[in-house]
């Protein structure tokens, strides 16, 4: 009902009812409990054509705000929305290679989130919750980062260590998660029911739907496509095994594929994976034949790797996101396409589109925010807790 | 609620509704439309503690009976139930390796149907419904095999075919649907959510269970893990692909991983997998050096690759299954868990058990039949349809 509101920008409990199929006196319940929460606001009426006229009511601009916050591998990503989950500021900072330290990333994610606070002038009372995507397998409940293998971090309590500076709710969960949450209320998941959004950043992995749910697994870390094995006894990955998806198609990855093809490139910066995917981003706008070469190398692992998904899950749509994909994507698709065609089972094939994320700003923190919302919704005991799709 | 009759033997509806926690008058309308149905029966009556006896049901064993046809690339076999899913009669044929057109194979599961009903002494009137397993993939609604890659069969209109001498309702899927529904209705998967049946025969895939539900995917080709890539521009499939699953660890993988270690084995039975597979068996129970390493061999495979569904799918259990695990599964189960320790991230390695199958009998029978049971009482359009877990 929320995303329906959201939809239509303004709208009358009459037109929800018939919408959504709920009874107009549920939805007059709820939309109660919204405008006392100070989610909703009443904008006016609507001439009902003889009847009495009808409130109509809209997300309230100046109610809470949400908080949605990127920890990546290589930056820091804060968002903050207001309920209709419209941008109202936007903040990043670097993260250096040696910085990654629970505590350097800390200390990085609460001057975003202050500065993002004060750029809207929003303080503190007035944020409904924030939600945090850490990279990495996550206890939503404890708060705990498990494991993140690319920084080694193993049971990290990073929502304590967030709460010593930030008082407002913290709900913590994975990118994988926050993406496919995204997709299915804003992006290429609306109206499907089996959704894959496969996240290519430092780390990848599949972000899962089936039936228009989230699908988190037995014990919240389904969608470790990236540590599925694409060669045996192949590259040496951080989780331990070999020959893992990431270690070909994740930014390190990308930039072994770039090593083995011409080691004195000029388009590689050691040890920096955003200025190298940035140089081969270019390299391929200005048509030079090595960047070609590494992406279409790339492509053709991840063709596999996407035609594994496509034959297991059998899903509607494969969505390409984070800033790999937001980088290289254009460069990447048609190819990966093509790989794509040549090892996905025809029947499955047929009944998949393939397709980058066109979720405008940042998907995770997006998606983070709107587990903010659901989680806060849940968290007040009111019916509206059922409103939104749960997750 | 049939599922709760067939395991308590008999039961008054006060019971089934305090079991279940529909309402007792839900309860007593459903009972009634399959006492009218002559799939439950009255069977007496019990004594309520000073209130009305209570009447008590049981499943009819003398109501219609199901048929379940597994149809594998070597064999068909056929099995008889009553409505509790009790077996009446089995009965088995072998497929030679040249027997692979459909009028051939029709004619083999034509023939086990009818001495399965002699054998019992059932008449085609009494049948409620036939479901048949045939590897690959179906177009369940129009009963037609799109693609059954062992056999190269394409559009293959085989309800039609069964129909002109099999005066039954025919219902068509394959046996990964039909080993998930067995052991969430009768194995490993009762009462659990997230489950993957692992099947090991001519072909392998992984029948996926979520929330407890069969999945199916958007054209009902989910599970199709024999044709994911375990090693890149490796050994050529049928499917057209190189370097998938099936090709290391399917039969004929196995026969390959044998003819690469020792390729005059005694063991080796060419163009005939049943006796190859059921020669390893025996010389893995005899000591034999290279069985035990053809096990190996093949458990290094099937460990990656089990693992790979445990990061990507999370599952509570995964369930290895079908004629192969059959005979080498014991031999297997062990080096399988090894490797599969090596190559799953920690976090759903815990939370998953692997298991073999553990039902008696054919799981697949089992599994078409509770189909045929389930689109019975779907087909008669009675609230009954309701009573089975939907799938
Ligand atoms: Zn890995
Ligand atoms: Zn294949």
């Amino acid at each position: 009902m929320l995303r329906h509101i959201i939809a239509s920008a303004t709208v009358s409990r009459q037109q929800i009812a018939s919408d959504t199929g709920l009874s107009l006196a549920t939805v007059s319940n709820l939309v109660g409990e919204l405008l006392e929460l100070g989610l909703l606001v009443e904008v006016g009426y609507q001439d009902s054509g003889g009847g009495r006229p009808r409130g109509l009511v809209a997300i309230n601009p100046n109610g809470g705000v949400l908080v949605g916050i990127d920890v990546a591998e290589t930056y820091v990503h804060v968002e903050l929305f207001d309920p209709a989950l419209t941008v109202l500021a936007s903040v990043e900072e670097e993260l250096h290679p040696e910085e990654n330290r629970p505590d350097q990333v800390v200390a990085h994610v609460v001057s975003s989130v202050e500065s993002a606070l004060a750029t809207a002038g929003v303080g503190h009372d007035r944020v409904l919750g924030a939600g945090i995507s850490v990279p990495g397998q996550v206890d939503r409940e404890g708060g705990v980062s498990v494991f993140a293998p690319n920084w080694d971090w193993h049971d990290v309590p990073l929502r304590s260590l967030l709460a010593r500076s930030l008082d407002m709710p913290l709900y913590l969960d994975n990118p994988l998660r926050a993406c496919v949450v995204a997709e299915l209320w804003f992006g290429a998941g609306r109206g499907r029911d089996d959704v894959v959004v496969v996240n290519l950043g430092t780390g990848v992995g599949a972000g899962l739907a089936f039936g228009g749910a989230l699908y988190r697994g037995a014990t919240n870390s389904a969608g470790e496509w990236g540590h599925t094995t694409l060669v045996v006894d192949g590259r040496l990955c951080h989780c331990g095994s070999r020959g893992c998806v990431e270690t070909y198609v994740g930014a390190p990855g990308i930039m072994q594929n770039l090593r083995d093809l011409a080691p004195n490139s000029p388009f590689l910066h050691t040890d920096d994976q955003t200025a190298t995917i940035e140089a081969l981003a270019r390299g391929v706008a200005d048509g030079d034949p090595v960047a070609a070469k590494v992406v279409t190398e790339t492509a053709r692992y991840l063709g596999v790797a996407v035609a594994d998904l496509i034959n297991l899950v059998n899903p509607e749509v494969v969505v390409l996101s984070s800033w790999v994909a937001g980088l290289l994507g254009d460069a990447l698709l048609a190819e990966v396409r093509a790989v794509v065609g040549r090892h996905a089972l025809r029947r499955p094939l047929a009944a998949t589109e393939i397709t980058l994320c066109r979720i405008a700003g940042n998907p995770v923190s997006l998606g983070a925010a709107t587990f903010a919302l659901e989680r806060f919704l849940s968290a007040i005991g009111t019916n509206a807790g059922g409103l939104v799709r749960q997750t």
